[in-house]
């Protein structure tokens, strides 16, 4: 069986092929083929007509490119490693990144750090090491030391696009801002008009930037739309915290009648015990979550949530790496706030 | 900040400082801290004694050991990656993994790739480049080329305990088998107490081995508890494909009045699509999921399953791997059953 495949593979053309039958070098292939400076167009004319021809697929050359180099890319998750069992944000944030990695036969390095200290020591011994050509960079800290490293010994670095990409030479910080107090506009505008005065919110640790970047959007939002600031419980992104947050504000004299959540989890988990908690959902409080997964889809009632595109996301932030650490001109990353889908959470209808 | 993590890292205890304190070589504290022959009890005892009094954490060392080495482990996963995005398995095989791996400073090297043939080609291409010092291997195929390639290489190797464990060396086919039967005859035997007589399975893709021995596993069960094997459906796993699968058994003649599950994402969908198929769940449909994610426990109604321990298993398949790499003796691997959990979707009460 092994045998086959190793066939299957040996049959596939390489850069080599294609340098000898168009008649040029292997690195005017490897530099017609990625699209870098170093070849005539009429060169890079002649190689991509002859590798379609010879039926060449782009990973077999970006794998041979990658031989030079480490093949790899780094995520260091720098969250409570329970935390992954039950949110789906870092599997669905991977299965994007992967559908770009696999097609240039690049790999993944994994590391699920308990905090971003601990994600230094393993960037650093990635780099060093040259395991990795670069590291993707996640859920970026109000002070992070990951910036600090990837800027002092020069990583190719992507970050999460359009929401954290605040990295130094990665500047419109204002962008997100906006983007979050535009995406709460539209849910705090579909609960008003639904009759809902008494809002709240259950934020992710303050320790996040994307966190700090909402408290600021909520507090001037529900400020020009309700005439004050409508309160914020701070949670762990877990059901367990996202319940205990709920139940907070419940027990507080004018509980909300409609909150909105950091992510999907903890609003899941108030949509599945709405009995234990005591209320109807969504009668006696409405619901939106913070990211569409799965989990808002297959919940009874269905989750109204801000709909973000988590595994467009994966996929944008390892193409921007790739294109960094291949040298290519980067695309711009067009920033879209988050849409608010309505689902039973939040209407009768 | 660089500093200020790179100083808590200098002040990390390093195996030369136990050495030294304890007055014995650095590869007899490695041997002492990892368990491994080669010192006397002796000294073992006094180098964890220093070990202890200087605040040394096991992963500094484990990390000096790994330096030797690839210091990863790899897992190729020969999965569609649009899979990845809503089904939780992979994310909490792997937050075991990481539970384990993370303690002893080993990076995890990920791959998704299309089928067990490009997972061959990542696999070969790891261990010739020297970038695992073993690979994890799940969702074993019924001719699964990827077993030839470790054995072939001699590439240390875990599988998913107590399910794929039929790898050259890790013999006991029976016992996989057997446990899906006394699985099958706990569920089997719940609906039966509740007046169900006609069962149905929706199964996964019948290129997995773990498929194959169930469906071996539910006919006799099913035979001998009924007095005729109740069918099968498969399906790719996917939410959509669960429903189109429900969908078919629904619309013949004499449709199931409870159906099992191989995954959760399935019985999710059914669950969360019940007024679109036309039943009331559980009083039309009863539904029984595979595997106990917290898909199960945030529907609604929630949903019985099977349980199974998937984040134990990757721990589980993280400890034995290093055990092989490391030279340590490995751990008996005890093998349990899936446990049914009886929720909303199979009773009433």
């Amino acid at each position: 069986m092994a045998r086959t495949s190793e066939g299957a593979a040996g049959a596939r053309p390489t850069i080599r092929d294609i340098a000898r039958v168009a008649g040029v070098s292997k690195a005017s292939v490897s530099y017609a083929l990625n699209d870098l400076p170093g070849v005539s167009e009429e060169t890079r004319a002649r190689v991509r007509a002859t590798a379609t021809e010879l039926g060449w697929r782009p990973s077999a050359a970006a794998r041979s490119l990658s031989r030079a180099r480490a093949g790899a890319v780094g995520l260091a998750v720098a969250r409570d490693v329970r935390l992954l069992e039950e949110e789906p944000y870092y599997m669905r944030f991977i299965a994007g990144m992967e559908g770009v990695l696999a097609r240039e036969g690049v790999s993944l390095l994994l590391s699920v750090v308990p905090d971003v200290d601990a994600a230094v020591e393993v960037l650093r011994d990635w780099w060093g090491e040259r395991r990795v050509d670069g590291v993707v960079l996640t859920d970026l800290r109000v002070e992070d030391p990951r910036v600090a490293l990837v800027a002092e010994l020069g990583i190719p670095c992507a970050v999460r696009p359009g929401v954290d990409d605040r990295l130094p030479g990665g500047e419109r910080p204002g962008v997100p801002v906006e983007a979050e107090r535009r995406s709460f506009v539209e849910v705090v505008d579909h609960l008003v008009g639904l009759g809902h005065r008494r809002l709240a919110r259950v934020a992710g640790p303050r320790e996040f930037l994307h966190t700090r970047r909402r408290d600021v959007a909520w507090a001037e939002v529900t400020r020009s739309r309700l005439g004050r600031e409508a309160p914020v419980v701070v949670a762990d992104h877990t059901s367990a915290g996202g319940l205990a947050a709920t139940r907070d504000l419940l027990a507080r004299a004018g509980p909300p009648t409609a909150v909105v959540y950091d992510n999907d989890v903890m609003a899941a988990a108030v949509v599945a015990e709405r009995e234990s908690l005591g209320v109807r959902v969504p009668e006696d409080l409405a619901v939106v979550a913070g990211e569409d997964s799965m989990l808002c889809r297959l919940a009874s009632p269905a989750i109204s949530c801000l709909h973000r595109d988590v595994v467009a996301d994966g996929a944008q932030s390892a193409r921007s790496l790739l294109e960094v650490v291949l040298g290519r001109r980067s695309e711009a990353v067009v920033f879209e706030p988050h849409r608010l889908v309505v689902r039973g959470t939040t209407s009768t209808g």
